[in-house]
């Protein structure tokens, strides 16, 4: 941010008072711009124990594939946020059960809330965001081809639990290293 | 917004291509400005039984009764924020235990994400956005003067849960109405 939204003069980054963090302050009237990570919701659509999973048509990643997710909008709530990203990516419809996973990212300032959801059997198809799309069993799942940490992290632990019969909710945080990354479990 | 952040010049609220919604786009450098809930991160601070309440020294709800918990930061976990937050607000330190709720309020956008913890007994004070910070057990907190709606409720439930001896995990959202708000519970 080099200017400021509610006036168009420069903003400077200073430590306001009371605070303790080096904010996007306007020079002249004297605004305080925050910012904050954001919530990527999204669920996990299960048919008969076959997961729909999407293959992406954008940036970052185009071509790997995802579970349907994306930022939560102003308005809605999470679960809101997890259906409409299902239809949208998936043309798909979900009945949202129990919140599955909190997991943080912080390197990139994401929360991911991920829902377990049964998959509607009224059909799916390839949103504006995908390329294609399909339903997938744990030995099936393209586990080389998916788009991101989280995602490999979040089916692993959904099928691990899966066969165990006990899905309990799984929050950590994935953290970026030299190499790789180290997933970190609370629960 | 009337601004655009990165090169100054006046933004308009349009639906930009491959997207359904209005977002405030640079007529100039064409950039997109996206706004999204924000997530509020703090603990219930539990110590034999009692809990650690702070009464307000900021506005809104400038002498009322909350919890710790403030806006989660760029580069921190949802409970480092928890945990910063409860320094920050009762220079107290606590030991994070399982996530407890999660809140959406969609009518502020913001969700809450309560942890349980367990306070040390190592004391607590008022920090620079409190005028007082005090242990309560349930049948000595000010109900009637506890700031948010999301905060009595969370105390509620904590309570309830606690005499039941089962702490399970509570979602859902709360709903502004013309007159008072309703809760939704998930689980």
């Amino acid at each position: 941010m080099k200017y400021c939204g509610e006036c168009g003069s420069q903003v400077e980054l200073v430590i306001p008072k009371d605070d303790n963090r080096h904010r996007h302050v306007c020079l002249s009237c004297k605004t305080i711009h925050y910012y904050n990570p954001k919530i990527v919701a999204g669920c996990i659509p299960d048919l008969d124990g076959k997961i729909l999973l999407c293959k992406r048509a954008i940036e970052p990643q185009y071509g790997k594939w995802t579970l349907p997710a994306g930022f939560m909008e102003n308005g809605e709530s999470t679960t809101q946020a997890a259906v409409r990203e299902t239809l949208e990516e998936a043309n798909a419809m979900v009945e949202i059960q129990d919140l599955y996973t909190v997991i943080n990212l912080p390197h990139v300032n994401q929360v991911y809330l991920i829902y377990r959801a049964k998959l509607s059997d009224e059909g799916y198809s390839s949103g504006v965001e995908s390329l294609e799309v399909d339903l997938y069993a744990e030995a099936d799942v393209p586990w080389e081809h998916l788009a991101f940490p989280v995602i490999r992290e979040t089916l692993s632990l959904y099928f691990e639990d899966k066969r165990a019969g006990n899905f309990k909710i799984r929050t950590g945080e994935i953290l970026k290293k030299e190499e790789g990354y180290e997933m970190r479990l609370h629960t």
